[in-house]
Protein backbone atom coordinates (compact mmCIF):
# COMPACT_ATOMS: atom_id res chain seq x y z
CA UNK A 1 0.00 0.00 0.00
CA UNK A 2 1.10 3.40 -1.18
CA UNK A 3 0.43 6.42 1.22
CA UNK A 4 1.34 10.23 0.86
CA UNK A 5 2.33 12.64 3.33
CA UNK A 6 2.14 16.29 3.25
CA UNK A 7 5.05 16.91 5.91
CA UNK A 8 5.19 19.96 8.30
CA UNK A 9 7.75 20.56 11.03
CA UNK A 10 8.09 18.69 14.60
CA UNK A 11 8.44 15.27 15.14
CA UNK A 12 5.02 13.55 13.76
CA UNK A 13 5.70 13.09 10.23
CA UNK A 14 8.46 10.95 11.61
CA UNK A 15 6.66 8.98 14.09
CA UNK A 16 3.73 8.39 11.12
CA UNK A 17 6.53 7.27 8.85
CA UNK A 18 7.58 4.93 11.40
CA UNK A 19 4.80 3.58 12.42
CA UNK A 20 3.85 3.33 8.61
CA UNK A 21 6.37 1.19 7.53
CA UNK A 22 5.80 -1.08 10.45
CA UNK A 23 2.00 -1.50 9.26
CA UNK A 24 3.55 -2.37 5.65
CA UNK A 25 2.96 1.06 3.31
CA UNK A 26 5.11 2.49 1.67
CA UNK A 27 5.54 6.73 2.54
CA UNK A 28 5.74 8.92 -0.23
CA UNK A 29 6.84 12.34 1.80
CA UNK A 30 6.59 15.93 0.49
CA UNK A 31 8.40 17.85 2.92
CA UNK A 32 8.82 22.36 3.57
CA UNK A 33 11.94 24.00 3.27
CA UNK A 34 12.76 25.57 6.78
CA UNK A 35 9.66 23.29 8.31
CA UNK A 36 10.16 19.65 7.96
CA UNK A 37 13.07 17.91 9.66
CA UNK A 38 15.37 16.24 6.82
CA UNK A 39 15.94 13.23 9.18
CA UNK A 40 12.13 12.11 7.91
CA UNK A 41 13.65 11.57 4.70
CA UNK A 42 15.40 8.35 6.16
CA UNK A 43 12.05 6.79 7.01
CA UNK A 44 10.02 7.43 3.87
CA UNK A 45 10.22 5.43 0.79
CA UNK A 46 11.13 8.81 -1.40
CA UNK A 47 10.97 12.25 -0.24
CA UNK A 48 10.38 15.49 -2.24
CA UNK A 49 10.97 18.93 -1.13
CA UNK A 50 8.70 21.71 -1.85
CA UNK A 51 7.79 25.01 -1.18
CA UNK A 52 4.66 26.44 0.48
CA UNK A 53 2.20 27.09 -2.15
CA UNK A 54 3.40 24.67 -5.04
CA UNK A 55 0.02 22.85 -4.93
CA UNK A 56 0.18 21.90 -8.58
CA UNK A 57 3.94 20.10 -8.65
CA UNK A 58 2.27 18.75 -5.08
CA UNK A 59 -0.63 17.14 -7.12
CA UNK A 60 1.84 15.85 -10.15
CA UNK A 61 3.99 14.28 -7.30
CA UNK A 62 1.49 12.26 -5.86
CA UNK A 63 -0.28 11.36 -9.22
CA UNK A 64 2.74 9.93 -10.97
CA UNK A 65 3.53 7.94 -7.58
CA UNK A 66 0.12 6.33 -7.99
CA UNK A 67 -0.73 7.77 -4.43
CA UNK A 68 -4.76 7.91 -3.90
CA UNK A 69 -4.64 8.04 0.09
CA UNK A 70 -2.37 10.98 2.12
CA UNK A 71 -2.09 12.43 5.75
CA UNK A 72 -1.17 15.89 5.98
CA UNK A 73 0.89 16.12 9.57
CA UNK A 74 3.65 18.11 11.35
CA UNK A 75 3.52 21.86 12.12
CA UNK A 76 3.66 24.81 9.55
CA UNK A 77 4.84 27.85 11.94
CA UNK A 78 2.29 30.58 10.86
CA UNK A 79 4.61 32.90 11.10
CA UNK A 80 6.36 31.73 7.77
CA UNK A 81 3.08 31.73 5.60
CA UNK A 82 4.12 35.47 5.44
CA UNK A 83 7.96 35.15 4.25
CA UNK A 84 8.35 31.44 2.85
CA UNK A 85 5.44 31.22 0.27
CA UNK A 86 5.66 30.13 -3.72
CA UNK A 87 2.18 30.11 -4.71
CA UNK A 88 1.78 28.31 -8.41
CA UNK A 89 -1.56 28.95 -10.17
CA UNK A 90 -3.36 26.59 -8.65
CA UNK A 91 -2.96 28.35 -4.98
CA UNK A 92 -3.36 31.74 -6.63
CA UNK A 93 -6.78 30.69 -7.08
CA UNK A 94 -7.01 28.48 -4.13
CA UNK A 95 -6.26 31.71 -2.26
CA UNK A 96 -8.12 34.00 -4.06
CA UNK A 97 -10.98 32.19 -2.97
CA UNK A 98 -10.36 31.87 1.00
CA UNK A 99 -10.91 34.92 3.11
CA UNK A 100 -8.56 34.17 5.50
CA UNK A 101 -5.52 32.76 5.73
CA UNK A 102 -5.07 31.45 9.22
CA UNK A 103 -8.43 29.67 8.67
CA UNK A 104 -9.16 25.83 9.74
CA UNK A 105 -11.38 26.03 6.94
CA UNK A 106 -8.12 26.40 4.54
CA UNK A 107 -7.02 23.63 5.10
CA UNK A 108 -10.42 21.61 4.69
CA UNK A 109 -10.75 23.73 1.08
CA UNK A 110 -7.28 22.28 0.78
CA UNK A 111 -8.47 18.61 1.37
CA UNK A 112 -11.34 18.95 -0.82
CA UNK A 113 -9.15 20.58 -3.54
CA UNK A 114 -6.82 17.24 -3.20
CA UNK A 115 -10.08 15.05 -3.44
CA UNK A 116 -11.06 16.66 -6.61
CA UNK A 117 -7.66 15.05 -8.09
CA UNK A 118 -8.23 12.07 -6.85
CA UNK A 119 -6.30 12.19 -3.40
CA UNK A 120 -8.26 11.67 0.35
CA UNK A 121 -6.94 13.21 3.17
CA UNK A 122 -7.00 10.55 6.08
CA UNK A 123 -6.89 11.61 10.06
CA UNK A 124 -3.54 12.15 10.93
CA UNK A 125 -3.94 10.20 13.80
CA UNK A 126 -5.31 7.36 12.14
CA UNK A 127 -2.16 5.45 12.67
CA UNK A 128 -1.14 6.37 15.82
CA UNK A 129 -4.83 6.34 17.96
CA UNK A 130 -2.70 6.20 21.28
CA UNK A 131 -1.49 9.68 20.88
CA UNK A 132 -5.04 11.32 21.56
CA UNK A 133 -5.29 12.52 25.14
CA UNK A 134 -7.29 10.81 27.77
CA UNK A 135 -9.73 11.83 30.11
CA UNK A 136 -8.74 12.58 33.89
CA UNK A 137 -6.11 13.64 36.00
CA UNK A 138 -2.83 12.22 34.60
CA UNK A 139 -0.41 13.34 37.43
CA UNK A 140 0.04 12.45 40.87
CA UNK A 141 -1.00 16.36 41.86
CA UNK A 142 -4.29 17.54 40.99
CA UNK A 143 -5.74 20.87 40.28
CA UNK A 144 -6.66 22.73 44.02
CA UNK A 145 -9.96 24.52 44.22
CA UNK A 146 -9.00 27.66 42.98
CA UNK A 147 -7.40 25.95 40.27
CA UNK A 148 -10.57 24.27 39.32
CA UNK A 149 -12.11 27.50 39.40
CA UNK A 150 -9.67 29.06 36.49
CA UNK A 151 -10.33 25.96 34.52
CA UNK A 152 -13.46 26.18 34.18
CA UNK A 153 -13.77 29.71 33.31
CA UNK A 154 -11.12 29.72 31.09
CA UNK A 155 -12.16 26.43 29.18
CA UNK A 156 -15.44 28.10 28.40
CA UNK A 157 -12.80 31.26 27.06
CA UNK A 158 -11.06 29.33 25.31
CA UNK A 159 -13.91 28.02 23.60
CA UNK A 160 -15.42 31.21 22.79
CA UNK A 161 -11.63 32.72 21.18
CA UNK A 162 -11.71 28.72 19.14
CA UNK A 163 -14.95 29.63 17.54
CA UNK A 164 -13.60 32.99 16.45
CA UNK A 165 -10.77 30.64 14.95
CA UNK A 166 -7.64 32.75 16.21
CA UNK A 167 -5.48 30.36 18.60
CA UNK A 168 -5.86 27.42 20.71
CA UNK A 169 -4.36 28.32 23.95
CA UNK A 170 -5.08 30.59 26.99
CA UNK A 171 -3.74 31.50 29.62
CA UNK A 172 -5.53 32.40 32.98
CA UNK A 173 -4.93 32.95 36.61
CA UNK A 174 -7.41 34.31 39.34
CA UNK A 175 -10.37 35.12 37.11
CA UNK A 176 -8.10 37.13 34.67
CA UNK A 177 -7.34 36.05 30.69
CA UNK A 178 -2.94 36.89 30.95
CA UNK A 179 -2.50 35.82 27.33
CA UNK A 180 -4.70 34.72 24.62
CA UNK A 181 -2.45 32.83 21.69
CA UNK A 182 -2.64 34.31 18.14
CA UNK A 183 -0.45 33.16 15.90
CA UNK A 184 2.89 34.16 17.78
CA UNK A 185 2.09 30.13 18.93
CA UNK A 186 1.55 28.35 22.50
CA UNK A 187 5.10 28.58 23.90
CA UNK A 188 5.28 32.06 23.92
CA UNK A 189 1.87 32.74 24.60
CA UNK A 190 2.51 30.61 27.93
CA UNK A 191 5.85 32.29 28.26
CA UNK A 192 3.92 36.02 28.04
CA UNK A 193 1.10 34.89 30.32
CA UNK A 194 3.61 33.82 33.13
CA UNK A 195 5.56 37.18 33.31
CA UNK A 196 2.65 38.88 33.68
CA UNK A 197 1.13 36.70 36.25
CA UNK A 198 4.16 37.36 38.40
CA UNK A 199 5.24 34.14 39.41
CA UNK A 200 2.14 33.47 41.27
CA UNK A 201 0.95 30.93 39.17
CA UNK A 202 -1.24 30.23 35.87
CA UNK A 203 -3.21 28.11 34.33
CA UNK A 204 -2.68 26.69 30.60
CA UNK A 205 -5.56 25.86 28.53
CA UNK A 206 -5.14 24.45 25.06
CA UNK A 207 -8.43 23.72 23.51
CA UNK A 208 -9.81 22.10 19.90
CA UNK A 209 -11.21 25.02 17.88
CA UNK A 210 -14.78 23.72 18.00
CA UNK A 211 -14.69 23.60 13.98
CA UNK A 212 -11.24 22.16 13.72
CA UNK A 213 -11.25 19.37 10.75
CA UNK A 214 -10.01 16.36 13.23
CA UNK A 215 -8.10 14.86 9.32
CA UNK A 216 -5.73 17.48 10.42
CA UNK A 217 -3.37 17.88 13.53
CA UNK A 218 -4.82 18.32 16.34
CA UNK A 219 -3.63 20.32 18.94
CA UNK A 220 -0.43 19.06 20.62
CA UNK A 221 1.62 19.40 23.32
CA UNK A 222 4.95 17.26 24.69
CA UNK A 223 7.22 17.76 26.75
CA UNK A 224 8.59 21.23 25.90
CA UNK A 225 5.29 22.41 26.86
CA UNK A 226 5.77 21.46 30.78
CA UNK A 227 8.93 22.83 30.69
CA UNK A 228 8.16 25.91 29.30
CA UNK A 229 5.43 25.98 31.55
CA UNK A 230 7.59 25.23 34.83
CA UNK A 231 9.86 28.20 33.77
CA UNK A 232 6.51 30.49 33.10
CA UNK A 233 5.91 29.39 36.44
CA UNK A 234 2.41 27.69 35.42
CA UNK A 235 0.91 25.15 37.26
CA UNK A 236 -1.67 23.63 35.09
CA UNK A 237 -1.90 22.82 31.80
CA UNK A 238 -5.17 21.28 30.78
CA UNK A 239 -5.63 19.37 27.37
CA UNK A 240 -8.76 18.69 25.55
CA UNK A 241 -9.48 15.05 25.67
CA UNK A 242 -10.29 12.84 22.32
CA UNK A 243 -9.29 16.31 20.19
CA UNK A 244 -5.88 17.13 21.19
CA UNK A 245 -2.60 14.79 21.03
CA UNK A 246 0.61 14.06 22.94
CA UNK A 247 3.70 13.24 22.39
CA UNK A 248 5.81 11.58 24.83
CA UNK A 249 3.24 11.10 27.04
CA UNK A 250 4.66 9.31 29.50
CA UNK A 251 8.02 11.42 29.66
CA UNK A 252 5.71 14.71 29.72
CA UNK A 253 3.93 13.24 33.04
CA UNK A 254 7.35 12.17 34.50
CA UNK A 255 8.45 15.52 33.67
CA UNK A 256 5.11 17.38 35.16
CA UNK A 257 5.53 15.64 38.33
CA UNK A 258 8.85 16.39 38.95
CA UNK A 259 7.69 20.31 38.90
CA UNK A 260 4.51 19.52 40.37
CA UNK A 261 2.17 20.54 37.13
CA UNK A 262 -1.27 19.05 36.92
CA UNK A 263 -2.03 17.96 33.74
CA UNK A 264 -5.60 17.13 32.94
CA UNK A 265 -7.39 15.95 29.86
CA UNK A 266 -11.03 17.65 30.38
CA UNK A 267 -14.48 17.39 28.24
CA UNK A 268 -16.96 19.81 28.36
CA UNK A 269 -19.01 17.62 31.18
CA UNK A 270 -16.29 18.11 33.02
CA UNK A 271 -16.78 21.75 33.60
CA UNK A 272 -18.12 21.78 36.97
CA UNK B 1 -18.07 72.96 43.58
CA UNK B 2 -16.21 69.80 44.91
CA UNK B 3 -15.82 66.94 43.10
CA UNK B 4 -13.41 63.67 43.83
CA UNK B 5 -10.68 62.41 41.50
CA UNK B 6 -10.16 58.90 41.71
CA UNK B 7 -6.78 58.87 39.79
CA UNK B 8 -4.91 56.42 37.91
CA UNK B 9 -2.14 56.74 35.43
CA UNK B 10 -1.46 58.97 32.57
CA UNK B 11 -2.11 62.38 31.60
CA UNK B 12 -5.56 62.13 31.72
CA UNK B 13 -5.85 62.63 35.42
CA UNK B 14 -4.04 66.11 34.96
CA UNK B 15 -5.99 66.96 31.71
CA UNK B 16 -9.34 66.37 33.97
CA UNK B 17 -7.89 68.46 37.14
CA UNK B 18 -6.90 71.69 34.58
CA UNK B 19 -10.67 71.68 32.84
CA UNK B 20 -12.22 71.64 36.76
CA UNK B 21 -10.80 74.61 37.92
CA UNK B 22 -11.50 76.38 34.67
CA UNK B 23 -14.47 75.23 35.20
CA UNK B 24 -14.90 76.56 39.14
CA UNK B 25 -14.63 72.64 40.67
CA UNK B 26 -12.53 72.10 43.82
CA UNK B 27 -10.92 69.06 43.05
CA UNK B 28 -9.75 66.07 45.92
CA UNK B 29 -7.71 63.72 44.03
CA UNK B 30 -7.11 60.29 45.57
CA UNK B 31 -3.51 58.66 44.08
CA UNK B 32 -2.00 55.22 43.81
CA UNK B 33 1.21 54.23 44.26
CA UNK B 34 3.38 53.30 41.17
CA UNK B 35 0.37 54.22 38.93
CA UNK B 36 -0.79 58.05 39.73
CA UNK B 37 2.06 61.21 38.16
CA UNK B 38 2.98 63.18 41.30
CA UNK B 39 2.53 65.89 39.06
CA UNK B 40 -1.08 65.60 39.68
CA UNK B 41 -0.70 67.47 43.25
CA UNK B 42 -0.02 70.24 41.43
CA UNK B 43 -2.90 70.99 40.01
CA UNK B 44 -5.79 70.04 42.82
CA UNK B 45 -6.87 71.62 45.97
CA UNK B 46 -5.69 68.11 48.14
CA UNK B 47 -3.69 64.78 46.97
CA UNK B 48 -3.96 61.63 48.99
CA UNK B 49 -2.24 58.50 48.43
CA UNK B 50 -3.79 55.47 48.62
CA UNK B 51 -2.60 51.40 48.10
CA UNK B 52 -4.90 49.79 45.28
CA UNK B 53 -7.51 48.27 47.62
CA UNK B 54 -7.86 50.77 50.37
CA UNK B 55 -11.68 51.27 49.77
CA UNK B 56 -12.38 52.01 53.36
CA UNK B 57 -9.90 54.87 53.32
CA UNK B 58 -11.05 55.67 50.17
CA UNK B 59 -14.49 56.52 51.11
CA UNK B 60 -13.28 58.21 54.67
CA UNK B 61 -10.97 60.46 52.88
CA UNK B 62 -14.26 61.45 50.04
CA UNK B 63 -16.70 61.91 53.36
CA UNK B 64 -14.36 63.99 55.05
CA UNK B 65 -14.45 66.30 52.44
CA UNK B 66 -17.64 66.35 51.79
CA UNK B 67 -17.90 65.15 48.52
CA UNK B 68 -20.72 63.80 47.02
CA UNK B 69 -19.45 63.82 42.81
CA UNK B 70 -16.23 62.35 41.80
CA UNK B 71 -14.81 60.76 38.43
CA UNK B 72 -12.95 57.69 38.12
CA UNK B 73 -9.58 58.33 35.18
CA UNK B 74 -6.37 56.74 34.25
CA UNK B 75 -5.10 53.77 33.84
CA UNK B 76 -4.44 51.07 36.24
CA UNK B 77 -1.71 48.84 34.89
CA UNK B 78 -3.69 45.71 35.22
CA UNK B 79 0.05 44.12 35.29
CA UNK B 80 0.30 45.56 38.87
CA UNK B 81 -3.08 44.78 39.96
CA UNK B 82 -1.26 41.55 40.95
CA UNK B 83 1.86 42.99 42.50
CA UNK B 84 0.64 45.66 43.97
CA UNK B 85 -2.65 45.51 46.04
CA UNK B 86 -3.60 45.59 50.03
CA UNK B 87 -7.23 44.71 49.99
CA UNK B 88 -8.97 45.98 53.22
CA UNK B 89 -12.10 44.54 54.53
CA UNK B 90 -14.25 45.88 52.37
CA UNK B 91 -12.09 45.43 49.47
CA UNK B 92 -11.73 41.74 50.58
CA UNK B 93 -15.67 41.33 50.42
CA UNK B 94 -15.75 43.52 47.17
CA UNK B 95 -13.48 40.92 45.80
CA UNK B 96 -15.19 37.67 47.17
CA UNK B 97 -18.40 39.04 45.45
CA UNK B 98 -16.61 39.44 41.89
CA UNK B 99 -15.66 36.36 39.76
CA UNK B 100 -13.60 38.14 37.51
CA UNK B 101 -10.95 40.28 38.36
CA UNK B 102 -10.14 41.90 34.99
CA UNK B 103 -14.04 42.74 34.22
CA UNK B 104 -15.02 45.59 33.23
CA UNK B 105 -18.12 44.99 35.67
CA UNK B 106 -15.74 45.66 38.77
CA UNK B 107 -15.76 48.62 37.56
CA UNK B 108 -19.03 49.22 37.62
CA UNK B 109 -19.92 47.35 41.19
CA UNK B 110 -17.10 49.24 42.79
CA UNK B 111 -18.90 52.45 41.77
CA UNK B 112 -22.43 51.22 42.75
CA UNK B 113 -20.45 50.47 46.39
CA UNK B 114 -19.31 53.86 46.34
CA UNK B 115 -22.76 55.44 45.39
CA UNK B 116 -24.24 53.38 48.24
CA UNK B 117 -21.60 55.53 50.57
CA UNK B 118 -23.04 58.60 49.02
CA UNK B 119 -20.24 59.26 46.20
CA UNK B 120 -21.89 59.47 43.06
CA UNK B 121 -19.46 58.61 39.88
CA UNK B 122 -19.28 60.57 36.78
CA UNK B 123 -18.13 59.74 33.37
CA UNK B 124 -14.77 60.64 32.99
CA UNK B 125 -15.47 62.74 29.91
CA UNK B 126 -17.86 64.85 31.20
CA UNK B 127 -16.01 67.52 31.32
CA UNK B 128 -13.48 67.30 27.99
CA UNK B 129 -16.56 65.51 25.82
CA UNK B 130 -13.58 66.98 22.59
CA UNK B 131 -11.49 63.82 23.99
CA UNK B 132 -14.30 61.59 21.97
CA UNK B 133 -13.34 60.44 18.51
CA UNK B 134 -15.39 61.52 15.62
CA UNK B 135 -16.57 59.53 12.77
CA UNK B 136 -14.50 59.18 10.00
CA UNK B 137 -10.70 59.27 8.23
CA UNK B 138 -8.66 62.01 10.00
CA UNK B 139 -5.76 61.41 7.99
CA UNK B 140 -4.42 62.02 4.56
CA UNK B 141 -3.80 59.11 3.48
CA UNK B 142 -7.19 56.55 3.23
CA UNK B 143 -6.56 52.78 3.67
CA UNK B 144 -6.88 50.81 0.52
CA UNK B 145 -8.93 47.66 -0.58
CA UNK B 146 -6.69 45.62 1.46
CA UNK B 147 -6.92 47.01 4.35
CA UNK B 148 -10.50 48.00 4.55
CA UNK B 149 -10.87 43.71 4.06
CA UNK B 150 -8.97 43.62 7.00
CA UNK B 151 -10.48 46.27 8.90
CA UNK B 152 -14.14 45.18 8.08
CA UNK B 153 -13.40 41.46 9.23
CA UNK B 154 -11.21 42.74 12.14
CA UNK B 155 -13.43 44.87 13.27
CA UNK B 156 -16.10 42.01 13.70
CA UNK B 157 -13.72 39.54 15.41
CA UNK B 158 -12.44 42.78 17.71
CA UNK B 159 -16.10 42.81 19.05
CA UNK B 160 -16.59 39.25 19.66
CA UNK B 161 -12.81 39.60 21.72
CA UNK B 162 -14.60 42.31 23.39
CA UNK B 163 -17.81 40.40 24.20
CA UNK B 164 -15.26 38.26 26.64
CA UNK B 165 -14.42 41.09 28.17
CA UNK B 166 -10.69 40.07 27.24
CA UNK B 167 -8.99 42.34 25.50
CA UNK B 168 -9.60 45.67 23.68
CA UNK B 169 -6.87 45.56 20.53
CA UNK B 170 -6.06 43.07 17.83
CA UNK B 171 -4.03 43.00 14.86
CA UNK B 172 -4.28 42.07 11.64
CA UNK B 173 -3.26 41.53 8.04
CA UNK B 174 -3.85 39.93 5.11
CA UNK B 175 -7.05 37.95 7.04
CA UNK B 176 -4.68 36.82 9.89
CA UNK B 177 -5.23 37.76 13.20
CA UNK B 178 -1.44 38.31 13.99
CA UNK B 179 -1.94 39.39 18.14
CA UNK B 180 -4.78 39.71 20.34
CA UNK B 181 -4.51 41.76 23.70
CA UNK B 182 -4.84 40.45 26.55
CA UNK B 183 -3.77 41.95 29.98
CA UNK B 184 0.07 42.61 28.44
CA UNK B 185 -1.40 46.66 26.89
CA UNK B 186 -2.28 47.73 23.48
CA UNK B 187 1.39 48.81 22.89
CA UNK B 188 2.65 45.19 23.85
CA UNK B 189 0.22 43.53 21.09
CA UNK B 190 0.87 46.38 18.77
CA UNK B 191 4.88 45.18 18.56
CA UNK B 192 3.95 41.74 18.83
CA UNK B 193 1.35 42.08 15.74
CA UNK B 194 4.10 43.94 13.84
CA UNK B 195 6.72 41.72 14.48
CA UNK B 196 4.77 38.30 13.11
CA UNK B 197 3.57 40.74 9.97
CA UNK B 198 7.54 40.67 9.04
CA UNK B 199 7.53 44.47 8.36
CA UNK B 200 4.66 43.53 5.67
CA UNK B 201 2.05 45.80 7.29
CA UNK B 202 -0.80 45.16 9.86
CA UNK B 203 -4.34 46.94 10.82
CA UNK B 204 -4.14 47.82 14.27
CA UNK B 205 -8.38 47.48 15.81
CA UNK B 206 -9.03 49.29 19.23
CA UNK B 207 -12.40 48.75 20.39
CA UNK B 208 -14.64 49.61 22.92
CA UNK B 209 -15.91 46.02 24.96
CA UNK B 210 -19.70 46.23 24.28
CA UNK B 211 -20.21 46.09 27.75
CA UNK B 212 -18.18 49.31 28.59
CA UNK B 213 -19.55 50.96 31.44
CA UNK B 214 -19.42 54.80 29.59
CA UNK B 215 -18.29 56.63 33.07
CA UNK B 216 -15.01 55.01 33.32
CA UNK B 217 -11.96 55.37 31.10
CA UNK B 218 -12.71 54.43 27.30
CA UNK B 219 -10.23 53.23 25.32
CA UNK B 220 -7.50 55.96 24.81
CA UNK B 221 -5.25 56.57 21.96
CA UNK B 222 -2.37 59.06 21.29
CA UNK B 223 0.86 60.25 19.92
CA UNK B 224 2.60 57.20 21.97
CA UNK B 225 0.36 54.66 19.75
CA UNK B 226 0.80 56.22 16.31
CA UNK B 227 4.87 55.90 17.02
CA UNK B 228 4.76 52.29 18.33
CA UNK B 229 2.31 51.53 14.98
CA UNK B 230 5.21 53.20 13.40
CA UNK B 231 7.90 51.19 14.72
CA UNK B 232 5.81 48.11 14.24
CA UNK B 233 5.02 48.87 10.30
CA UNK B 234 1.33 48.97 11.42
CA UNK B 235 -0.41 51.00 8.79
CA UNK B 236 -3.69 52.02 10.12
CA UNK B 237 -5.68 52.63 12.91
CA UNK B 238 -9.07 52.04 13.33
CA UNK B 239 -10.90 53.32 16.59
CA UNK B 240 -14.49 53.18 17.80
CA UNK B 241 -15.71 56.47 17.12
CA UNK B 242 -17.97 57.87 20.09
CA UNK B 243 -17.04 55.28 22.32
CA UNK B 244 -12.84 56.08 22.55
CA UNK B 245 -10.68 58.55 23.46
CA UNK B 246 -7.42 60.71 22.23
CA UNK B 247 -4.96 62.86 23.71
CA UNK B 248 -3.48 65.25 21.58
CA UNK B 249 -5.64 64.42 18.63
CA UNK B 250 -3.74 67.25 16.45
CA UNK B 251 -0.11 65.42 17.23
CA UNK B 252 -1.34 62.54 16.69
CA UNK B 253 -2.69 63.41 13.44
CA UNK B 254 0.25 65.00 12.09
CA UNK B 255 2.68 62.23 13.28
CA UNK B 256 0.42 59.90 11.13
CA UNK B 257 -0.08 62.17 8.02
CA UNK B 258 4.31 61.47 8.87
CA UNK B 259 4.50 58.23 8.70
CA UNK B 260 1.81 57.41 6.40
CA UNK B 261 -0.66 56.28 8.34
CA UNK B 262 -4.27 56.33 8.36
CA UNK B 263 -6.78 56.70 11.17
CA UNK B 264 -10.63 56.29 11.39
CA UNK B 265 -12.99 56.68 13.68
CA UNK B 266 -15.31 53.85 13.12
CA UNK B 267 -18.93 52.43 14.00
CA UNK B 268 -21.04 49.65 12.90
CA UNK B 269 -22.76 51.74 10.28
CA UNK B 270 -19.26 51.88 8.42
CA UNK B 271 -18.88 47.87 7.81
CA UNK B 272 -18.81 46.91 4.10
Amino acid sequence: MKIGLIAGGGQFPILFSKKAIEKGYEVFAAGFNSETDLLLSDFVEEFQWFYLGQITKLIRYFKQQGISHAVMIGSIKKTNIFKDIRPDFKALAFIAKTTRTHDNSILTSFADLLLKEGIEILPSTFLLPELICPKGCWTKRKPNKAEQKDISEGWILAKEIGKLDIGQCLVISNGTVLAIEAIEGTDAAIKRGGLLSHQKGCIVIKRCKPSQDLRFDLPSSGCQTIITMHEAGATTLVLEAGKSITFDREDMISLADQYHISILGYTDEDIR
